[in-house]
Order: C-alpha cells, then sequence, then structure tokens
C-alpha cells in the first residue's frame, strides 16, 4: 500500500503533505486537513529548513503553500523535493510560484482564485461605486460634522452607461463583469486571448481598452508580462476623468505614475485595495478625497476562507485519488 | 387659443407653470423649462406668496414643485388654485404632498423616481457592500496610517447567499433587487400588495420580512403607514447580526432605537443615507465602525438631475398635449 490509498488506520497511513507557511500564520486550516493528510511543516521541526526538506520529504507529492506570498516556491527550494507533482496554493495570485519550473517538471499548480472570486467581485464593484458616488467621502464628511455646517456634498457620478475595462477577464474579472452588468455599464476586456462565449467587447491590448473605457478595473496576475502593465501611457489613454480600480497586486500599476497623475488632476480617482510596497502607501494619498484606500481585504472573508479551505482539501484529495484536480492553473 | 395649445410666437403663449421652490435652490432646470413653459415663480414677486397665488394662478393648471420637501404642497396652497389639475414633483418622495387631497379633486401627481432609481440602487449596493466589507472602515484605517502598525483589519462578511429584505418594491427596489442577484443575495420584499412577475419571496409585513432577513434595504415612500416602519419589533425580529441600508427617508426607522441597538450591539451595522433630523446625525454614530453615515445623496448625480429635468418636461408636455403622463403617481 502506497501513500496514495491510505487506510482510515492510522495517522502514518494518511498521505503526506508539506506545508510552507509564514511563521506568524496562525493556521485556521490545520484541524481540517490534519484529519485528511499528514502534515509535514518544516516550523514545526528544530532543523533547518532545507536540511528538513532534504531529509524528510524526498518522497514527499504534495506541496501546500498557505498565504505566503513572502515564501518564494522557486527552484532551489523544488529541487530539494524530487518526488514532487502537486503544488497547491491557497492564493489566488500566483507571482511567488516559478510557473516555467513547475511546467519543465511536469508538476500541477492549483490556485484558489475560485474561491475569492465572489469576494474580489464585490469589494470590485465596492471600490467603483465608493470612488464614483464618493461613499467613503461622504462618510468622512459626516463624521467630521461637515454636513450641518458646510452643506452639500459635491455630486458624484452615476455608473450607469460607464465604459468598464475590465484588464483580467479570469475568475475574478468574470465576476466582476457580471455583477457590473446589473449596474447597466458597458463592459470590455483585455486579456492574454480572446474568452470565447462572452458577451463584452475585447481588446488585444490594454492601452486601446483604456482608450475606450471610463473606468478600468484590474482583476489579472502579477506576472513578469503585467508588472506596470498599467504605465504612464495607459494611464494617459484612460484620460483625466478616468478612475482606475485595483483589486489584483500593487505592482500591476506604476504606482509613482499614478501618485503623480492624481496629485496633478490627470486621473479621476482609484479606488486600491493593493500596493506596490504595501503596508506601506503614499503618503499623497491620504489627503485626496478622490480615493479610496483599502489594505488588501479584497478577497478575505471568513466565507471566502472557509472555501478555500474546502478547496485545499478537494484539490489534495482529488490528487490522492487520482481525479482531476479542482482548479488546476492552465499553463499558457 | 387656450393655455393647452401654445403657438411658439411668444412666451406669454407657452403655457403656464406656477413653480414652487426653495428660496436657496440655484436652479438648474429654468433655462430648459423656460423653452417650453412661463414660470410663475412667488419668489420672482415682490407680492406676499399667498397673495401671489391668489391674483395670478387662478388659472393655473400645472404646479412643478422642486426639491422643496420643507415647502409643502397642502390644502392651503392647493385651496389657492382652482384651476390646478397636475402636481409636478421633483423628488422620488411624496411626504411633502397631500396625496388625499389631490386624489379628492381628481388631480394628477408625477415624480421622479424614475429618473433616480438607478442610482439610488447603486448607492444602496454601495452602502451595503461597505457596512458588510468595511470599506470606509478600512480607508479610514490605512488613512490613520494604522496599516503597517496594526497589522490586519478585522474580516467584514460575503455579500453571496445572504438574504435581503426589501422594503418597498418600487422603482429603487427593483433596481437594487436586480443589482443584489448578480452578487447571489437572495431576494425578498415586503410591498402594500404583492407584485406579479417578480421572482423574489413576498412577505405580507415587515416583521415576518426582518425574521427571514439578514439585511433589510428601506426603499419605500414615508408616509404615515410607514413612519418608523422598522421599529423595535423589527430589529428584534432582524436580530443582533442584522443590517441596516436605509435610502429612503430617515423617519422610516425609529432612529432613537436603531442607535441604542447598535450602542448595545442588538443589531449588526447599518448604512444611512438618511436621517430622521438631517442634516443632524446622532453623536453616538460618529465612533461606530459598523455603520457607514451619508449626507443625502444616494439618488444624486449630474446624469440623474439631467433625467429629472427631463422627466418633469416630458410630464408637461404631455400633460399640456393630452398625452399619457410618463410618472403618474398610482393613488391606492
Amino acid at each position: 500500500m502506497d501513500a496514495s490509498s491510505p487506510q482510515n488506520d492510522g495517522v502514518l497511513l494518511l498521505p503526506e503533505v508539506l506545508l510552507l507557511r509564514p511563521s506568524a500564520l496562525a493556521l485556521p486550516f490545520t484541524a481540517g486537513l490534519g484529519a485528511h493528510f499528514r502534515l509535514l511543516d518544516p516550523l514545526d521541526s528544530p532543523e533547518p529548513a532545507r536540511s528538513f526538506l532534504s531529509s524528510r520529504c524526498r518522497a514527499v507529492r504534495a506541496l501546500l503553500c498557505l498565504f505566503s506570498p513572502a515564501l518564494p516556491v522557486k527552484a532551489e527550494t523544488l529541487d530539494l523535493l524530487p518526488s514532487l507533482e502537486l503544488v497547491v496554493v491557497s492564493s489566488a495570485g500566483l507571482e511567488h510560484v516559478d510557473l516555467p519550473y513547475c511546467r519543465r517538471r511536469g508538476i500541477a499548480v492549483t490556485n484558489a482564485s475560485a474561491a475569492f472570486c465572489e469576494d474580489g467581485a464585490d469589494y470590485a464593484v465596492g471600490l467603483l461605486i465608493d470612488v464614483m458616488r464618493r461613499v467613503s467621502h461622504g462618510d468622512r464628511f459626516v463624521r467630521a460634522g461637515s454636513w450641518p455646517v458646510q452643506g452639500e456634498l459635491p455630486l458624484g457620478f452615476k455608473l450607469g452607461g460607464k465604459r468598464v475595462g475590465i484588464v483580467g477577464l479570469g475568475n475574478i474579472g468574470s465576476e466582476t463583469a457580471k455583477r457590473l452588468a446589473s449596474f447597466g455599464c458597458n463592459i470590455a476586456y483585455y486579456s492574454r486571448k480572446e474568452r470565447l462565449h462572452v458577451p463584452y467587447t475585447y481588446y488585444a491590448n490594454v492601452h486601446d481598452l483604456a482608450a475606450n473605457s471610463n473606468i478600468l478595473v484590474l482583476c489579472c496576475a502579477l506576472t513578469e508580462d503585467t508588472r506596470h502593465i498599467i504605465n504612464k501611457d495607459v494611464m494617459s489613454a484612460l484620460g483625466n476623468e478616468g478612475i482606475i480600480i485595483n483589486v489584483g497586486r500593487g505592482a500591476l500599476v506604476d504606482e509613482k505614475e499614478l501618485v503623480q497623475r492624481l496629485v496633478r488632476g490627470e486621473i479621476g480617482g482609484a479606488g486600491l485595495d493593493v500596493f506596490e510596497h504595501e503596508p506601506k502607501v503614499p503618503d499623497e494619498l491620504f489627503v485626496m478625497d478622490k480615493v479610496v484606500l483599502s489594505p488588501h481585504r479584497a478577497v478575505f472573508t471568513p466565507e471566502s476562507l472557509e472555501g478555500v479551505q474546502e478547496l485545499i482539501i478537494g484539490n489534495l484529495k482529488a490528487f490522492f485519488s487520482n481525479e482531476p484536480l479542482r482548479s488546476l492553473v492552465q499553463y499558457e
């Protein structure tokens, strides 16, 4: 009997899963996982991590990487795991995983964007309504006691009829598009390739999408191709009234350029859940009413974390049962 | 030739419309209206208003009431206008109009909720996402510089799967329901009577709706029947985790009771665009992170005001041409 067909008569017979996690992380998932898998956790061992991997993990077939963009899953780690066949990632983003390496070695990768996409889309829409309609601004205005004194808050703008360009029509982007369509927005998108069977206009590059949009919503993965995809030229094409919503990753945007344009009035507003050097946020933004600033919370709710745990367990169980993975990342 | 069939050869031949407006109101609409109608404005006359109405307006058939809930259209005014057949109101709410009186005299009333409903629904959804996902709270947290210091903001809650009870399935309520369905919310509603051909669960009273909802969204008109419709019993039925969104009128809610329950943790949160004694807002709310406070902005954008002007002119033109009114209020 091998580890892929465990009997339920002892923890040692459960399939082994190597766990990589930040040391500070409280582990809401451990209990749920421990019932199905034997977790090998270098942080539980007195051995140095590399030595633990070399000595204890040579037969490990599955690696679970928990909320750890700070823990890159790169060649130097993966080289120590000759039996590895699967990397299960608990985030939506995969910028910390060396995908080309995994592809070369035939290692399957799963992510969790399917569990995060609804919350991410809800939050993108919330940020957009907030920027357009000045919700946070109005809340500040009322709390400061300004309403009876200053009277009317400046009007915001209507969502309906606005042209929204979605950058990255993956799970989060698709859910965002579905929601914004119900507000009467006109949806277009940029993606590496055109999606069949979607009712939205496709642009083959972000510049043209920006030039034809009032609003850009950034939902794509951060890769070397998408780093600073929203650069000076794209912001210029979007125009002085344009609005940028970012629920992807901070480095999708040339943040320095964005801040300068906001200061100069060369972009209309922004709703930012992520920042290039978070938790550091550029000071200039703190005094602006046309931005909404959020501490990287778009995809996180108790419900989404429950969904992630369920998806992780589902992927690992599928793997050890030779069934199709639930959220396999497609290499392109 | 009477006033209902004017020739375009002089302003005196345009149909007369009596205008009631607050003295402080800048009139974005006057130019557009002046091309089609001769406006009789008591504020332009040195005569006292009552005397102006008695002497100048006995033949007036149409009254336009501009953004003036502070200017009640009551019997004492209407009694001075024996020829009146139409009251055109520029707001969605009609609490300042004596509808039973108008009904008795056969005076038609139009309102502008059709022009405001999309913005009102957008804002209701924005307030709900904000309360559920702590958007304004997060914005305060980041602006205060707390993110690098305090770390994680507490998680909010997912919208999908929540039971949303819409109080008043009129124009704004219907548009709100349509949007929230795209977020995966389960929609139910209370209305004076059940609507045919809507896919949402109907409750014949607000208490039962609250008992079966996680969230109440208030979109109904303020009348004597709906004043304090959200009272102690309804809040109790909604429960300690329940959320109230109000884009209707402040007096739909027993505000004192709501504030006490928020203080005691007997209601989960609230997104309030309107208040019982606005612009006065209860001080206790200013320090709460579970509420979002908004200075009565839900339905106002440049686009909605343009739509209101268009609707007002459309109703008046239809009236003077004996065509069907565009937004006739149905008496019940």
